[in-house]
């Protein structure tokens, strides 16, 4: 006999988001930062996320204004540049993720510290006005941090801060939630990771669920 | 002032995997499956992941016998298949998900499934002796489930079966669970995904932590 299960897409996000809804406390946010919510919570398969999740005032407004200028998104890693839905954009927007470019090794050498970080060092031409998913490194975060101290520095539109783990992650994103040097989103504590963050991107890219 | 933070990557290894072992309770694992569930927590900054990782018996044995044989990874998403560290891959092997060949959603149509399920269908010239890892679709998990109820089908060594979510995640893998067509782990419950999956690809990849 073969297994039976919903095999229609559609239905199996509405059922998610749905389940989502009637379980988690979503009272305290806005309506545009719901969206955003629930779709972190159904990429983490985690009821409760959301009393980690903090949207800074205007986040989610500052971060699809920018992708509706047609501002790139500049990713930590390859996991989260593929994890995101390219035909949710609304400008065909560049989805870039620097890590793999073959200056970085030396870069990191040079720089003392993890190709995570010196890869941001190549996101300068493109910094202003984009939109940072950073979903892995925490010392890309830092970094990026470090880099946004110098006034000279391009500005991002918003940055989403969410890298996962144990040394350095929770410690770089409640750096960057005192901090706030433009419009940001964190997951508080060791949660967080490339589908985290890549759910937020594609909620914000289009409100469509 | 710059914020000081650990920058060395062989360090920052170490004391999440440190953490990981003072908090978790691994001991009722062998020591192979121990090594492949710390990686799964780091992938998920979650301690407590233990309760619910399954391995059959001799599951890391036989993912590991297969890719030192060379065996294939098939992957059901980008984001598995991109994060799999290519350098820990004892026989170069390859590391191949078939979501976005352009036959996929035609054969989706015709199946009347998800294009996750319909990728599958092209894996078969490659499944005999192959490592699968479905770390995103609870479809993909029933479909291969599905294709290996045909005795003539070929079988793959090992099933990596996370996939995440609220619809079909549960279900598909105490389905894998039960039947155990051959050696398997799962992520029990709604827990699971890209990052989990691919920790216990590379995990299993090399011994080296």
């Amino acid at each position: 006999m073969p297994y039976e299960y919903e095999t229609d897409g559609a239905a199996i996000y509405r059922q998610s988001f749905a389940t989502i809804r009637a379980e988690a406390e979503l009272d305290g946010f806005a309506p545009d930062e719901e969206q955003v919510a629930v779709r972190m919570i159904h990429a983490a398969g985690l009821v409760g996320l959301e009393r980690d999740i903090r949207f800074s005032p205007g986040f989610v407004a500052a971060a699809r204004a920018a992708l509706e200028a047609g501002a790139p998104i500049l990713c930590d890693a390859r996991m989260v540049s593929e994890g995101v839905t390219r035909k949710r954009l609304p400008k065909d927007n560049d989805v870039i993720c620097t890590l793999q470019d073959a200056a970085v090794p030396g870069l990191a050498a040079e720089m003392g510290n993890t190709r995570s970080a010196a890869a941001l060092e190549l996101w300068r031409p493109k910094l202003e006005g984009a939109v940072v998913a950073i979903g892995n490194a925490p010392t890309a975060l830092f970094h990026l941090l470090n880099m946004l101290e110098d006034p000279a520095c391009p500005r991002p539109a918003a940055i989403i801060g969410c890298p996962v783990g144990f040394v350095g992650a929770m410690e770089s994103k409640d750096a960057l939630w005192e901090a706030q040097p433009v419009p940001c989103c964190i997951v508080k504590g060791r949660l967080g990771g490339s589908a985290i963050t890549v759910a937020a991107v594609n909620a914000i890219a289009s409100r469509a669920e």
